[in-house]
Order: C-alpha cells, then sequence, then structure tokens
C-alpha cells in the first residue's frame, strides 16, 4: 500500500528542518510518497497537481470545503502551526472523517518546566535576590527570606487542566502539595482521578499560595481574571501567567503586583515585543519573561516525531494517538484563538 | 519516669521561639521537666545546678570529658546549631553511650527546592531574561531560548550524596534525568538503589550538562574542584554550588562562568557578606544566591519539631530516629567543619 | 437547556441498579429528562415514542441507519455492555457527528488488580503451597522456594497495550522490572513514553520471565499465540492469559504447562462455564480462574459514574472525556468481537 | 592498608556459597585477608588462631565479653543468620565501638511481594476459586466475586513498621490506599511522612479491610493479637500475618477465620513443620504459607553483597551504611527474639 500513499508537507510559517530531522524524514518516506513545499505561497495550480491527491497533509494553508471537497484521498490535515486556526472547514471534515491533528502538546512539558521554576523563584526570591547582590544591597540567610514562601505542603491552584496542567502535575507531585483545579470543561471525575480537588474559581483564588493560568483562551473566558479576582487573593499569593494575556484583565494584574499584594511571573504579554516604554518593565514583584516557555527547538523536533508517528499509524488504517484531534464540539469554540503560543 | 526526665535547652546563638513553637514546647514539658536558659553565657554554676543532672541536653556550648563525666544521667547532646561542631568530646560520648545528635537534616528539602528551580533557571535563562527585558534588550520566542538547556531528559551530576541529594532526587525524577553520582563515601549499592549510576568524579564533570555541588566540607575535600576540573567540562554546563565555598577553587569557578564556557550558580561565597566592590556581583553567566537557600524560619520549626520527637524517644529508653547521629568514624572528619550552613 | 435534554436508558442485560446508584440517577436527572426502559425488549412503537427524540441513549439494542436517522437530536450512544458490538451502524455515527461510546476501561483497574497477584502467585507459589499445605505435603522455607521467581527485577512481557497495560504499568512500577511491549497498533514512541520498550512478539516471548496476555480479540489475531510461540519461552516462565481465551491456542497454552516448560494462570476459557471433565481442572502448572477478574459490582458503578460524567459534558455541548468512543478506523476490526468480557 | 586487613567468616548454619557468589568472594578478597571457616565446631585453639586479630568477623558464634576483649582489632561483628541474637555481648560492644550489623533487612523485599500478593489472593479469591475449579463447584463472573474486597482505593492498616513497612508501602502507593500505622516505636513525625497516619491499635483493627501484621517479637509485645482484638475487625476483615507467629493467639485468630468473621493469610506456625493433623489444614477462609515469604536464595546473595559493601566501608574507616546496626536501647529487647524468620 505505501507505495500509493501521500504525503504532502508544506512547512511554512516554520522551514521543514525546523520540525523534521532527517532521520525523521526517512521514516517518512518510508510510508509513501514526501511531497515538501517550502516558501508561504500555494497556488490553485500546485495545489491540483500535489496537494489534491495525498493521503495526508501538513501544513497551515487555506483549506475550504470546496477544496476539501477534491482531496478524495485525504484522511488527516496536520496543522503545524500548533493551534486550531479557522484555516479549514472543520465540519466538512469531521462529516467526512478527515482528521484535523495538531501537535500543540508538545509544547507542555518546557512551559510546565519552566513555570515550576518561576513558581519557586518568586516564593524564594532567586531573580530578586540575584538583583540585589548586582545592586549590592542583598541580604543574607534568614533575613534574605523573611517573605519567602515554599513550594513544599503549599496550597497550589490550577485554572485550566490541560495538557499544561497535566505536564505540570508531576513536577508538582514530590512537592506534596494539595492541588486545586478550576476548569469549567473538565468533569470533576478526571480531576480526582489527577490527585486534585475540583473547586469553583473563586475558591482556587482565595485558597492557594501559589496559582497558575494555564487555560486557552476561547469564546467564554476573555479577561475571565479582573480586578475582583486579584481582590479575593491572599496577600503574598503567588501568580503565574503561563498560557495567554487575554485570559487576563492585564493592567489589574499589574497594579496588584505593584500594590505588593501578589507576586506576578508572565510569559505572555498583551502586545508582543512589549514596547519600549511600558512600564511593567520596571515594576516591582514581578518575573518577566519573553515568551520564552515552550519555544525550543527540541520541542519541534519533538513535534515532528509525534507527526511521524502518527502519520505511520494513519497510512496503515489506524487511528493517530499522539496528535490532538480537532473535536465537532469545540473546534469552533477554539478557532478564535489568537496566535500561537510557541 | 517521666517526673525525673530532664531535659535543659540553651538555645543561644537562636533563640528559642525560633525552634519551639508553643505547641512543641507543651509536648516537651510532657515528657518531663523543661529547663531553658536564654542568652549566650553558661558560668560552672549554673552548669553544675542546673546542666549537669539532665537527660537530654540542646546547646552548642562546651562540653570536654571532664564535664560529661559529672552527667551522669546524660543520654543525648542535641547541637541546635546544625553541624558537628568541635564543641563536645566525641569520643567520650561514643565510649559512654552518649548519642551526639543534629537535626540538620531539616535544611535538605529547602535546599533542594531552591535548587532545582536555580538549575531550570540557568538552563532556561529565567533571571537572565528577566534582566534584559528591565533593560529593554530581551529577544521573544525561540530567539530567546538559542542557548537554552532543559531538564526533561538531561545528564545531571551529583557530587555528594548526602542528605541534600536525597532531597533531591525525588524533585529530579519525574524529569526523566540520568543521573550519575560522585562520592566517595557512598558506596554503589546505595547508588544503584536510588536509581543512579556511581561514577569517579571526572566522569560526572564530563559528561553532565547539570552539576549540582552537594557534598559538605571534610578534611579531605577543600577545594578539590579547580581549574583543572573546571575544564572538564561541556560548553554550556550548568553548575550549581549548594553547599559549602571551600569546596571549589572559587576564583577558578568565576574564570570558567566569565569566559561563558559555563553558566553558576552559588548560594555561598568565600566571605560573606559579599564586599561590596567584589566583581562576581557583576559577573555574567552566574545566578547569585546570599546564603539564603535554607535559611527559613519554618525549617527552624521543623527542627524543633523533629528534635522534640526523637526527646520522646529518648524518653522512653528507645533509640532517636529523626536527627543525625555523630558516628565514631566521621566525627573528627566532620570536626573541623566551617560556621553553619544555614 | 436542560428541560429539553432527553436521555434514554435501557439497561438490559444490566440491571438499572448494577450500574447507577440513587447518586448517580438524580445527577442524571438534574442533566435533563431521564427515560429509564427495563426489560430486554423494545418494540417499535415504544421506540418511536420515547427513543426517537433522545439526545443520548444508552443500551445494546440494534441501532440500524434507518433507526439512527430517525434520530435527530442524537449525540451519543452508550454501549453498557462494555464492547464495540455490531448492533450498531457505525458508519452512520461517524458521518453524523453522533458518538458511539462504551465504558470498558473501568474493568482495566481490577483485572490489573488480581493480573498482578496471580503474577505473583505462580512465581512465588501462593496458591501451590497452599494446596500442598492442606494434602500435607508442604516443605518449609528455603526448600519451598527452590523454584521461586520474583516480580522483583524481573523482564516482564506485556503483549497489547491498550487500557489493561495502562491499568497494569503503575503497579508493575515499584518492582523495578524492565518492561518489553508488543503490540502492532500502538507507536513506538508511545510505549517509550511509558518507558516501556516496544519489540517484536518472539522476543517478548523468549526474553520475559512474566508475560501477561491483555490484548482483546480483532480479526488479525485469533490465536496467534500457539504451538511455536510456547516454544519460544524460557523454561518456568509465568504467562498470564487475562484478556480473551481466542488469541491463545488454548490446547497449546496447556500442553506447555502440563509439560512443566510455563506455568499458567488464566481468567478466561474457550467454553465457559468449563465442562465438568475438562482435563484442565486438574492441570499441574495452573492457576484456574473463573472469569472473575473484572466482574465487581464496584466496577459497575463506577461505570455508571464515567457513563454520567460523560453525558453531563454532552448535555453542555462538550465532547465526552471519560469513556471511549469508537473510532472509524478501528470499529470495524473489533465488531467481531466475542461476548463481553466483564 | 589493606593487606593487614583481615575477615574472618564462619558462615554456619548457612554455606559459604549461599551467601557468597565468586564475584563477591573476589571483591572480599581485594578488601584484605580473607579467612573462612566452614563447619559448624570452632575451637578455642582456632579462635586464638584465626579469628581474634580479625577486623571483622561474621558469624553466629558466641562472643562473650572475655572472648571480645581479647579481639583488639575488631571493628564489626556480622550476624548471618538474620536476628540479632544473644551470642554476642552487645554492652562490651557499645562501649568499645564494635558495631554489631545484621543483614535481615534483605528479606523485607521478598516478604512485601508476596504480602501484596496474599492480600490481593484473599481480597479477590484467587486461591479459593481454583480450589473450586479443581472441585469442578465453581461460579461464574459477578457471581465468583459477591465477597470480593478489591485492594484499589481500600483502608489498609500496618501493625509495625520497620523494614518490612517500608518494603511494602511503594507496592501499595499505586493502589491509592488510605494507609493507618500502629507501632509504638516509631513517632508519628516519621509514620506522616511517609504519608500514613499513625492511630492506636484499636483503630487500626476497627476500620482497616486489610491489615498486615509486621512486628517482630519483642519482649513486651508477645501474643498481643488475642480475642479482643479480633472481635474489633470489621465482618469481611482481610488479616495478613507475615512476621512471627508469637505476635498472635493463634488459635484467637483461627477462630475468627473458621467463624467466617474474617480472612487470614498466614506464613508463620506456632510449630513448624506444622502437625500433620492440625485442623489448620483444612480451615476455611485462610491461606496458608509455609514460611516461604523472606526464604529466597536470591536474597542470601543480596545478602552477601550488602555484608561486602559495608566491609568494604569499614576497611576505609566509614561506618557501615546498608546492614542494620544493633542499639543500646534496643539490643536487650530484641535479644528474646525466637529462631530466625529467613
Amino acid at each position: 500500500m505505501s507505495h500509493l500513499f501521500k504525503i504532502f508537507i508544506m512547512p511554512h510559517p516554520r522551514s521543514l528542518n525546523d520540525v523534521f530531522d532527517e532521520q525523521n524524514l526517512q521514516a517518512l518516506r518510508e510510508l509513501g510518497e514526501v511531497i515538501i513545499h517550502e516558501g508561504p505561497e500555494l497556488t490553485e495550480q500546485e495545489f491540483s497537481e500535489v496537494v489534491m491527491d495525498a493521503h495526508v497533509i501538513m501544513g497551515v494553508f487555506d483549506m475550504p470545503a470546496e477544496r476539501l471537497a477534491r482531496c478524495k484521498n485525504l484522511r488527516a490535515f496536520i496543522n503545524s502551526e500548533g493551534n486550531f486556526l479557522p484555516n479549514i472547514d472543520y465540519d466538512y471534515c469531521f462529516r467526512h472523517g478527515i482528521r484535523v491533528l495538531s501537535a500543540s502538546h508538545v509544547f507542555a512539558e518546557p512551559v510546565a518546566e519552566i513555570s515550576l521554576a518561576m513558581a519557586i523563584d518568586l516564593g524564594r526570591g532567586i531573580t530578586r535576590s540575584d538583583r540585589l547582590m548586582r545592586q549590592g544591597i542583598e541580604s543574607y540567610g534568614f533575613a534574605a527570606n523573611s517573605e519567602a514562601r515554599v513550594l513544599f505542603n503549599a496550597d497550589v491552584g490550577l485554572v485550566g487542566f490541560g495538557d499544561l496542567a497535566r505536564s505540570l502535575l508531576p513536577l508538582l507531585k514530590p512537592f506534596n502539595v494539595r492541588i486545586k483545579v478550576y476548569d469549567p470543561w473538565i468533569p470533576k471525575m478526571i480531576v480526582e482521578q489527577a490527585g486534585c480537588t475540583s473547586v469553583p474559581l473563586d475558591e482556587v483564588l482565595q485558597t492557594s499560595t501559589f496559582i497558575f493560568i494555564l487555560a486557552g483562551v476561547t469564546a467564554d473566558n476573555e479577561g475571565f481574571l479582573g480586578e475582583k479576582q486579584f481582590a479575593l487573593m491572599q496577600q503574598g499569593t503567588i501568580f503565574l501567567l503561563l498560557s495567554r494575556a487575554a485570559v487576563v484583565d492585564f493592567p489589574a494584574m499589574l497594579a496588584a503586583a505593584a500594590s505588593g499584594r501578589i507576586r506576578v511571573a508572565t510569559d505572555v504579554f498583551p502586545v508582543e515585543p512589549v514596547p519600549a516604554d511600558d512600564p511593567v518593565r520596571q515594576l516591582e514583584n514581578t518575573l518577566l519573561s519573553p515568551h520564552q516557555a515552550g519555544a525550543l527547538e527540541g520541542v519541534l523536533k519533538q513535534m515532528g516525531r509525534s507527526i511521524t508517528a502518527d502519520i505511520a499509524l494513519i497510512s496503515r488504517g489506524l487511528p493517530p494517538m499522539i496528535c490532538k484531534a480537532a473535536q465537532p464540539e469545540t473546534a469552533s469554540r477554539f478557532r478564535s484563538m489568537p496566535v500561537s503560543k510557541s
């Protein structure tokens, strides 16, 4: 069968080598014919000649129903950008058994890793102490730690219980923390099986010393963490924003940090790059991270391996198991998602 | 029996309330008579009147053989400072069944916690990126991460396999790291049972991306990590000094960081406070921490609870199980230990 | 919305109370109108009156395309029997966004539990020693253990890497075993992320001291473990059949046990109940289990809770997350499955 | 130094090859001179000629103070039988810095392994069902499981929190059990750090579905589990006796099993071998094990490796770390211990 199996790859906006190493490409070629289309453009003629009869397509170009209808062999369209963008007619795909896949799960581990370190950093004053030492105004020993919060045995809150949370959980586990979770899309049973407690948002905010914001943006949750929510938090709460700037009311968050009520780490900003004169750059009680939590070369290679493994399954008539498949119920909600977190 | 059991506590140089909360003191009082001696001095007369017939003594004052010989009831001397100092005649104690105890193990968890965060910080550039953002010269996303090292699946080296290493191991485990250990005092069997590999020092240095220095100072290992050892490390090695400044050749370490060959985090310095004009304060590729890794209020309270639990065992004629007991074979080697890490 | 949401439940061949306790039923009723149809029969008229407009149906009755086409509201059909039976037109469902769900995952934990105990039983001779003591011919201590195999540090093979294997893995983990996996449907990447090694079937059979057969029957694997495969196993191999009798050549398995080459535990038999005079009943080197590995009351209640949680998601327009959804690629292969393992 | 270091080994009642393989012996010989004395007798002359100047002695022969006083080099006496027997003057050793060591910890893992399997066996009816199938009177599926107890999420009680309990804990952990512990020698803090709850004996007995008896016999606890204690247990409690027959009132235990109130597994009996006509051999609700839980060849080899590793440390002037050292406070209590569990 494999001599008939056709894989079309248009890596833009990434480059082919970012995602696939030579071993990966070789593995793909053993599955069938691999057509690679570099560059940002794809003409109609190219579409007709090399895309239309592919069994698997990877790319982020437009795939309206009329194009999909011409792809008679198509079994899976893999979004290489990492989000479910509105580039494809999801309903057509669901009705016709075409999988729409994303390998965005690969970003979860590096984001979890840096989240954990940022939490301890704010709790224990790592970056702050380094800054004070460079300024020559540090304290030592117990005097340096008068405001310290340890993660061991702490109350931890997770807002969002998707891939990021699942990757963070095993890292938190040896710290013997109690974890409360708010995620309106996830049933209590799943939260409890993971050893956490499912609670309303307010309870997460009121009772947690460390709060990790891990929720993606949906039609429903834009800016849902605002002045009122920050007011619920305890003095000294450590608040970590790892997913999307749009889920918080950013000025309210910064005001809470400026006042000294909470400490904030953020990997995302409403505008990136942050304007040169943005006052956030000089804010106390904050740890600033230039959208670097997941954007690692090794992660893209892991994306390539994930995609290759799923294409291998698809080529054998089996369902993909590693990438995330778009679901009829949620595709439309996610479609409005802003630009990729990567 | 308990009405006869006598506990003498001289908390100096700490204060009583640093170590014991009210609940702890109450628990001690239920075991017997508790005599608390505040202040730094202890006269001969006071010794004769209130120390001499104690069953358990906690303090750091001088206990030569002649004094010990007068303590007919003494079962345990608990060093509240955290190290086995040369204040007591260890040989006399060993020959007469007097336990010399230290609760220094309580520092291990907070040091492990901050060590992990510092490792990820240097690997992922957390403090560095925050500094660049405050200077307005940050890069974003993949550009920010061109030198990043992730801890997941990394090669990790531990130099020293005592309390600190045992507390760090469970925190490292979910990162799926391969761990090589150098500790000449610990048998291979123990290292392997902990899921690590026991190797010579040079192999740790040559093959690890993250190297944690967790060894205490002994008569044998002062400055044992010098220019030659730093030369063995790979480009980009992340080197974390958490135990004692004296185990490394400090200038050699800083030179290796300055050259860009390695990145260094250190919680300890040859002279503390660090002199105002010490060039270490402006060094690149370093993360500076003012001896704050273990010095937490909560830790002293944990020390108090540990000591209380062991005194309870001793009062019942059972061996202590939580504090560390000085051993005949090693007491003399540790006696030269410099000032407390706390 | 919930006043319109309609849930039709026909529990046969189970009874309603087997699956749902009162708390569960109450939770279901809070989601919408719950229609319960007891008994084994469902007339066309009943179908028209109470099934046709349901949003969720639970049952195992026939649902050909013509019936499905009349169910305009239908979002999910939940098979309460535990397998994907050929009672429903899967293709119709896939094309029309109707989820076909099964809660068979609930059987995995109890089967894993008993599997582990059976493995240790055969390795250490638990049932055998009990039998010898009742016969008055036991040996003691080392003499009792001359043929013993410990699970600690053993080589373990898993044939099949689905729900059963995933539930068994955490139980095996503290025994520090090396695990080799054969499952032609599962990519190497998934096996490796679980800390196991993906190998060909022959390697599993040749190198494992404990072999767990956890694969369901498909069109492809009937009787795939036969005389040739048993001949590959080492002397003293412990062979555990937990999934389906049909995946092995049963007489070949019993012959290998009778010869003393391997030890066998089986929870399944080609004919159940086993005929009274079946020689398997007197076979040495075997541990016989009357299809009891998963059939626990508490498990059915867990099934009820899983179903309820997923119906709650569906009622809110979210995808189910707990039950297993039939997949276009594999539904036809599983459709031929024999009678339920429960 | 090693050419002067002398190791005397008298393996009786074991044989040399039971404990040491060739690799081990070679490792010992690299530490110093190894004198092996086979056979059960040791004359005074032999003692003078080959034992008296040894640095380390392994054996179980008599070592009163007068003999010890002649052993000027002696640093450690290693009991190869596995218990602290009254063969040696412990007080003399404590006063003179001679370690008395035992490698009995090696039995803990295999005992834990079989304990876990026996608990599941009684809970799920493994041995019982096998017996019924051989008798031709088995039930199937749910009918076979009407009395089943699963270990997942169960209430577990541990009586005794020494080596056995520590080896059992990690095996229980993936079953998500709640563990209550009774051990009067172990402080609450240690129990809690292990994730368990320290409670009075009666609470363990009243609230646990699975009760593991893991306590050694001391002067204080002989027969402490009697009729009154068995009466506290719930209907259907699963009671596992793994340590010593003498800690329970054996007839009371068997009566509780005979009545159907509890199910009992026992690896130990008041008289071994059990008399041919002992009614225990036909008792229902029991799982009988002929003192085989720890007596494995591989365990003795592990003992040999442990001893060798500790002798290596001792030869370098370091404290032993793997074997258990007799403690002044408890040696006299254990001295009355009955014959070895092995």
